[in-house]
């Protein structure tokens, strides 16, 4: 039977702008995780959800994550962790979200304060963390309090993780989930995950996602000389570290994105029939894509094949090289060792470590063809893996029929080519199937200038959440 | 008959402390060309050659250059003109020097105050300028001082030309030059010309340089999306500039230093027996190159091989990649735009229109085998021409003769890598024969920190140009 959402519903509605009030509240404290300076906008930030959540009568705990590493006494923002209802007559659905946010100045072009939330006349809500991920973390929130307010029980435990490191690398958080997963531990009785903190793959239909691609980011450094040289005086008689790095880098992958690293192709699953026709219902196209490189410089023509290539295919980027001359104008510099960035993205059933193995061997292979009496040598500088969830099991078509509630459709099911490392933790700590259930859509520029959150993903995004709990609740457990 | 320049010397040695002073006052002037906020500094330099050169009895004229190009109204430093001695009865000499100097900052690294002539017990003088090119324009003055001072007449008519924008293009010298060599113009009567600005080969031998190679300097930008992408997103599904650009960069060069462009090598002057044969007597060694590089990673194995590929051979660095991830760590960006950056060092007999077309050319046919969608572009960015003189020109044979007199040994007869615009321009104005006579000795560290001239240098250097102007004086006028 499906769940009587109405009354939730309308309360969202009634309640909806002290809902966007809330979220001007958080915007406006900065909590920058990357900039030490801004450290105790960040613990403020973690005193606000505890206040907020205190109020609506959930039990809150605010646990150190200790000292940041690499700094004398640079405290790591605490992890909030909250529960709403304990009740052994209900599931318990576990909530991940983030309350610390990407730098942001007004100088790098926003056309408005990032730390003030500004509504335009087309409901489009700017500010630093509207949709990257105070949005989606107060829409837990939002869905709680309109519970209360109209009287309907929450239908099941709620269990949430609020960290505030994030966006610089999620210190402490992996130790803290696996301690807290364990018999004793916070999150010992979760039966499900959910995360929002992703976005929709355009801007009218709502996405599930169940894959995400890893990445193993590797640094090739060739040096020679004992320092850099003028190539007027040396040109031509010694050996140059980056006439070796280009001919290694130009090597890696060719203009199509084939990788030529010989074996990495090999390990990728192959394609189901099954798997293959997922693709082609996804509400997507070549215009979005061009849209969104702003050019027509893909490798593919058809929407099938871009979607595969960005989400269970690998790839291979050549990001940069460090050392060498990289300002305007003309140096002429010949640089006496430097360091090419590139990285993989991984998919099932790419082993990391075979990867690395492979990376290596290659990149000694082509350097010994060259002759060079420079040296090379190559490194891992991170790794994360691959992720890819049942899209069948019950956490999803609960999500699934939610979305259907909300928004009238059935959900895309999709993957993302980047990683969210923190999924693949809830998976192996918790042993329980993780959702990406995300508010936010795909032209709301997390991460650049002028984020924004519209207030139809805002507060239907409530709705869908609130729902997602009701669903969640009776869905028949397979899979 | 050998001129008699005893008395000289002799006063010379008398006057030596009173010339390190003088070149310490010269240090003290922080006359840092590239820095606007140093430009009273440089005009203040300016005004104490003008008030030592009036004291030496010189008519002295300060020349001013108008406003600096792309600034709204700094002044360029002026050009010092000046003559001693008009007689018709002797040669006129033209010397040229800089009095401007490259940044130093004390946090850079030097041990001592850059701006503070400081002598250790060895005879070493740290300071910046101090070799670059302070002491050899001060070896003029003291060459001046000590001939007046010793009662011995000036054997030449000398003119001086001493700018103060070299270490900043030498913006409006050209012109300058060119306006000045015409009949009327101060430069006019010159006969030959000295310039006291290169190093030598190494610590012990003096040389005199009648080759320079030129430099054809060029950016490849490859562009594509409108913006830059996040690997993980797009990585796969877009064609990546920085994958094409470095594949372009990888063929420009092997790793032996041999130019892959089709058409350039051919270009190259043959090498004769004649010249072949005075790179055996030059004093270098592999051991030489060994200290200079801080590696054994040079290409040839011999001295020989190694000074033809600096000096007589064309070469191709790859300098940097503008637009890429430059940065220490890992960002896992698409750069939207990328822009290569190389340079061509130019000999006899390579035309540089012709060195251009053929490297836009090479370029273009590459990128077009990528197939890729990205655009390519190639620019040049400057080009300066090579210089050759004939070194059995009087002009050299008179310095010859100077070096023998005063250290005792015949000089090298050497060419650089580098370029000396100057040099050419003045080739070109006074269609007379132009000779580099330096100073310093290889291990000055010019642009470096602990910037340095030693003593012995300095004050035989200020013999040298002394003893080059009575051996010029009378040198039997040939080719
Ligand atoms: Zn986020
Ligand atoms: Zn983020
Ligand atoms: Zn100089
Ligand atoms: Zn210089």
């Amino acid at each position: 039977m499906a769940p009587q959402l109405d009354g939730y519903f309308k309360q969202v509605d009634k309640l909806s702008e002290s809902f966007i009030e809330r979220l001007g509240k958080a915007v406006s404290i900065p909590s920058v995780s990357a900039d030490a300076a801004r450290r105790p906008d960040v613990v403020k930030m973690s005193e606000f959800l505890v206040s907020e959540l205190k109020a609506l009568g959930a039990h809150v705990e605010s646990r150190p994550l200790g000292v940041q590493p690499g700094t004398e006494n640079l405290d790591l923002p605490p992890v909030i962790v909250a529960r709403y209802g304990s009740s052994p007559q209900k599931r318990t659905i576990l909530v991940y979200g983030h309350y610390d946010v990407q730098p942001a100045r007004k100088e790098d072009g926003w056309a408005t304060d990032p730390f003030k939330l500004s509504v335009d006349d087309q409901g489009r809500m700017y500010g630093r963390g509207s949709t990257d991920d105070k949005g989606p973390v107060l829409g837990w929130l939002n869905a709680i309090q309109a519970h209360k307010e109209a009287g309907i029980e929450l239908p099941v435990n709620l269990l949430m993780c609020f960290e505030g490191m994030e966006e610089y690398g999620s210190e402490g958080l992996d130790e803290f989930i696996e301690k807290e997963a364990k018999p004793g531990g916070f999150f010992e009785k979760a039966e499900a995950v959910c995360i929002s903190d992703n976005y929709w793959l355009g801007t009218e239909k709502p996405c599930l996602t169940y894959g995400l691609r890893g990445c193993n980011y590797y640094s090739v450094t060739v040096s020679g000389p004992g320092q850099d040289l003028h190539s007027g005086i040396f040109g031509g008689s010694a050996q140059e570290p980056m006439t070796d790095l280009v001919r290694v880098l130009g090597k890696l992958v060719d203009t199509d994105g084939k990788i030529q690293i010989p074996g990495i192709n090999e390990m990728v699953a192959p394609l189901s029939e099954d798997e293959k026709s997922l693709y082609e219902d996804i509400s997507y196209s070549m215009a979005n894509l061009y849209e969104s490189l702003g050019s027509k410089t893909g490798i593919y023509a058809d929407k099938e094949n871009t979607l595969m290539a960005r989400w269970r295919y690998p790839s291979l980027s050549v990001h940069g090289i460090e050392g060498a001359f990289a300002d305007p104008g003309a140096k002429t510099v010949i640089p006496a060792k430097v360091i090419g960035k590139f990285s993989i993205r991984t998919v099932p059933n790419m082993e990391s470590d075979k990867v690395d193995s492979l990376v290596f061997k290659f990149i000694k292979d082509e350097f010994a063809k060259l002759g060079s009496k420079n040296t090379v040598s190559v490194k891992l500088l991170h790794a994360g893996n691959w992720w890819v969830a049942s899209p069948k099991h019950w956490n999803y078509s609960a999500a699934g029929r939610a979305v259907e509630k909300v928004f009238g459709v059935k959900p895309d099911l999709t993957r993302e080519g980047g990683s969210i490392p923190v999924t693949l933790t809830f998976e192996k700590a918790t042993g329980k199937n993780v959702l990406l259930l995300p508010m936010g859509s795909s032209t709301d520029a997390a991460h650049s200038i002028n984020e924004k959150l519209d207030r139809r993903n805002y507060i239907e995004g409530t709705k869908l959440l609130g729902a997602y709990l009701h669903f969640v609740a009776e869905e028949e457990m397979k899979a």
